[in-house]
């Protein structure tokens, strides 16, 4: 027998172990009620996934919650926000018991790990499609936005870049899965660790900060776009897994590394000031490139002639890399 | 030539007329930055439209847009809050410019009319789904729960019910579209007018409310059981339109207004220590029943004896009324 919408949710989304404080209502009423810190500026952010486009069939249900909930909390963290609630909206094309079940798992798991309740959402009959909504914090004057980077700052990335990329080709039967290397690639398209705390670590220290989800030529170019500057990057220089180097080599690494998006580190400018600042934070951000005056994005290989650049990231509606 | 996703959001969601002062940032960063009032509550609710589930294919895009972010408006009314800011998924099975532009002018006519802006979201290709989140304010302490109902309060409802319910009929061909009283119901689903300022003027009278989306029987048992009360209705108080009236007879337009939904009128309770001011608000809020300690809800004909009740709401993943 199939179970009542609202049965649905109760069951799934209720049982979650984060109750905030700062939650007045959460799921149950027309509206969650929820309340913010003074002086706090409130950031949201949204996205959605659709079955066939942003993920595969019968893909693993709770590498999907974990997911959904992943790539809102990255955009919090490019943000600088630590995040607090989310709002779920979940079109389904049938009630799947066991799914559902794998699906809360995933988000919860990541949820707890934040500190982030489930406040609201929707559940309806339709095609696959997840959307997430996150709310987060910020202090008033300290959000790490695309607009602040200045000519002469430092460009960073968090983290390896290009796995998730190798990833993708795995799940596409194009590169092997095998071994210790295969699972770790999969796993970082899978199951990408939002880089939250590094975000909040960054507040003060960065002038500008997006998260690599579309590639980082394609994402950085966000961020000139917004300084209106543009930056050189030097290819030998980007950060790569010994993982994704033994597969695909390290020329392939580093493409990978350049264009490939689903990463989920950030990609941050900051002042030459703060350069030892940053290199003191407990986790690896590696100086990659130089913000500059003249629009466009160059990059340099080893042998100090420029390359040329694939800028175009993953655009639902254009035309894919 | 496909517009990029980037370039479509922006020429389409970009030009709205509403720049709200609280909005520090809005669509184009990772995160839209927003600042609320001191000592405000923020009210959140997310609802989602799916194709063939929520509307038929080919519906006007313009009364979509506008009923997108109607029935969001509707919860924050129901619970007594200001509109502010809403964010929206749109997933479209392709970039149709004609389209797009409708479903906008019909959204953001609505939004304008409520001061509300559109401060980010997303756009993917997928089935046409529609899922919008509406944010507003709520002095701490005067949100309107469905949980505050206690016995003796009266039961009001705003507006006439059932329209929507003979505009359905229409829309599925079972009832006539002709004439002024065809057109009006169909209205009534089609564009429906979420009660946001009688919300906004039921704090501090009302001790519960809900908006009436799945019929007025299933709304008013949701806070019957979040009130632990019952109710007693008296269906010859239910009030009805002179349109439905000479659509479908007296008894049917009070059977409408009992069980069908979509009115997005509200349902509230309030103390009979505040039936003056209610009576003394600027817009017609009819009493319907009573709020008794016996579970449950009974309704009662103009005969005195006590009807038989269709009280399953629409749900989506039940049986349908």
């Amino acid at each position: 027998m199939a179970l009542g919408e609202f049965q649905l949710i109760e069951r799934f989304f209720t049982r979650q172990r984060v109750k905030r404080d700062d939650v007045e209502l959460g799921v149950g009423d027309d509206c969650a009620l929820l309340r913010m810190p003074s002086d706090a500026r409130l950031a949201v952010t949204m996205d959605t996934l659709v079955e066939g486009r942003h993920f595969p069939q019968a893909t693993d249900p709770a590498a999907l919650g974990h997911k959904a909930l992943a790539v809102n909390l990255s955009d919090l963290a490019a943000m600088g926000a630590e995040p607090a609630w989310i709002t779920l909206s979940l079109s389904l094309p049938s009630v799947d018991e066991a799914w559902l079940d794998a699906f809360a798992g995933g988000l919860f798991q990541l949820a707890e790990a934040h500190g982030v309740q489930l406040v609201g959402g929707d559940t309806v009959r339709g095609p696959l499609t997840i959307t997430l909504q996150a709310h987060g914090f910020i202090p008033a004057n300290q959000a790490l936005r695309r607009d602040g980077a200045r000519v002469g700052d430092l460009i960073y990335v968090t983290g390896t870049l290009g796995d998730a990329g190798a990833g993708l080709r795995i799940a596409l039967g194009e590169l092997s899965a095998d071994g210790a290397d295969g699972q770790f690639l999969r796993g970082r398209l899978d199951r990408p660790t939002p880089r939250v705390a590094w975000g909040l670590a960054l507040r003060g220290l960065a002038s500008a900060a997006i998260d690599v989800s579309d590639g980082l030529a394609a994402d950085l170019g966000h961020i000139l776009k917004a300084s209106r500057v543009g930056a050189t990057l030097k290819f030998a220089d980007l950060p790569i897994s010994d993982a994704l180097c033994r597969r695909v080599g390290e020329a392939g690494a580093r493409q990978f590394a350049l264009t490939a998006g689903d990463d989920y580190e950030l990609c941050f400018t900051a002042a030459p000031a703060q350069a030892e600042a940053i290199a003191a934070l407990p986790f690896p951000c590696t100086p990659v490139g130089v913000i500059e005056a003249g629009e466009g994005l160059r990059v340099y290989g080893p042998d100090g002639h420029r390359m040329p650049v694939e800028q175009a990231g993953f655009d639902h509606f254009g035309a894919s890399p």
